[in-house]
């Protein structure tokens, strides 16, 4: 209690646990959307579509899950499931009218990316998992789902190609693990790190970062 | 014991357990079987054609079960790993001297994928989860063999280009998690769903419905 | 303590335990080197090759553990992870300065397998999995991070195309499983497996022993 700012944070600890269950179903949304605009460039049936957008919303945290032997998170609380098929079925009935230009989605990706990584790396820190592997479980819970969309839809991840985009996560999920480590409280952890990702991937697309791709044959 | 036909069907549960067992030996012998016909396209060798099998045969129940944290089937039950393992080989041998018609198929792959579909969301629901996802255990444990198979062999997963095919089995699981939660015991419910995924199959196939395709840039 | 080889196996227990351990991994290593020898032919970026270097690395004993619901391998002791990004960071940095010849691989490789193999078979085995099962969880071990990485690179999984890998996987496991079962040492078994493994491959790269390739359509 001698924080003053981690008094406030306790006091609005409701206040931010809501927002965080909010944001983070938003960042499911925004994902299984994406999946739908990556599967609409293919000729697929309305399933099709549902099955990309679920697989790209819950693929990541679905993996993380299972290599932590918790329980899948979307089979624990079924609002996660709900929220994808919604976002899919909405996004496939918007995408039918009119043509969404493909930066509309930047933000709430790089939102829902950020989140992905902070909630990735806190449920392997809770269960004691080594800094390293912690920090990888908020990379594949950020990025997995996106690379399942790619390879169902038979085409090489988008997130293998230079995008600064698993880099911002690792290094936010980095900072995340480094700053609980050193007894930062995982309030504060977690808006620190979740905001570097945000900062990182937001100047990555403002400024066109890249990271260098690299050819062994050219 | 005031239902007559539930009493007939308590009388008979031992022979009904045995013909469930022997249809799911089938399924996974059928699935294997239609693995080899798709790897069979490709200048796979015969351990290449095996793994297609089993992944075909194996891979939706395996995952279901590893999503549900159960001992996955296969695993505690050796005998589906030697029906899948003899039906891939017994198809290699069989395609090599003779070409099968792809209809044969057609049948005993509608059977099978209404059973997987009541097996699956049937496991689900004896863990007590919530009605979404058990409808969806119940199409993955249909579908997602189907997709590992067509990945494997790097192909557009065939099951979302149009086929009413995870669509009739999220149909039936829907109608098994709705009559069950309306008190209907679990045999009848589980005819009643099977029936009504074999039944919109094989009009499917009978009637060439299927789903509009989808593409967002045509 | 009447056969005086298991004495001496015994008496140097510690020593084998720690060379196996160093095997292990070296194993770990080689593939995601492999791994990024291959992510190299794509145009990816660093995050792209790590991935694709973890994935060919921990894949099969992933897949292995989640399969058994063991904890997996690389959360409970990190050196593994790290041994496979530092692989396959040192092998990016060395690729981008010399060329290495592709045959520089397939010595550790095959020693990679040969130990892969055995201790995925040994792990299913002390969890009393039936011996078909036992068996195929060694090669999932050796074969399945490969499968993963071909998969992420969008090209049709090398293992299916007539080289003679998981034949000697699948060979050397049963033997194992075999010696096992008849009172042979884990000691002497996984020897021996694993000495068959490495010959069977080695002999396969010398000769060109290659599985017939099978095409329906040829």
């Amino acid at each position: 209690m001698a924080d003053p700012a981690e008094a406030v944070l306790c006091s609005c600890a409701m206040a931010i646990e809501t927002l965080i269950y909010g944001i983070a179903l938003a960042g499911v949304a925004v994902n299984a959307a994406a999946g739908v605009l990556e599967a609409g460039r293919k000729p697929f049936d309305l399933f099709g579509m549902v099955v990309v957008a679920l697989a790209a919303a819950l693929g990541g945290g679905s993996l993380r899950d299972m290599l932590l032997d918790r329980t899948v998170f979307w089979i624990a609380d079924q609002s996660y499931l709900v929220a994808a098929i919604i976002a899919g079925l909405a996004t496939f009935a918007v995408v039918r009218v009119v043509r969404l230009p493909p930066r509309l989605f930047l933000l709430p990706d790089a939102v829902g990316l950020a989140l992905f990584t902070v909630s990735g790396t806190q449920a392997a820190l809770a269960l004691d998992a080594p800094w390293l592997v912690a920090s990888l479980m908020g990379v594949i819970t950020g990025v997995f789902g996106g690379i399942v969309r790619d390879v169902l839809c038979n085409e090489v991840p988008l997130v293998f190609s230079g995008e600064l985009y698993a880099t911002a996560s690792w290094l936010g999920a980095l900072l995340l693990v480094g700053l609980v480590s050193h007894g930062v409280s995982a309030g504060w952890a977690a808006l620190a790190a979740g905001s570097l990702v945000l900062a990182i991937r937001l100047l990555a697309i403002r400024f066109r970062w890249r990271l260098p791709v690299f050819s062994a044959r050219a």
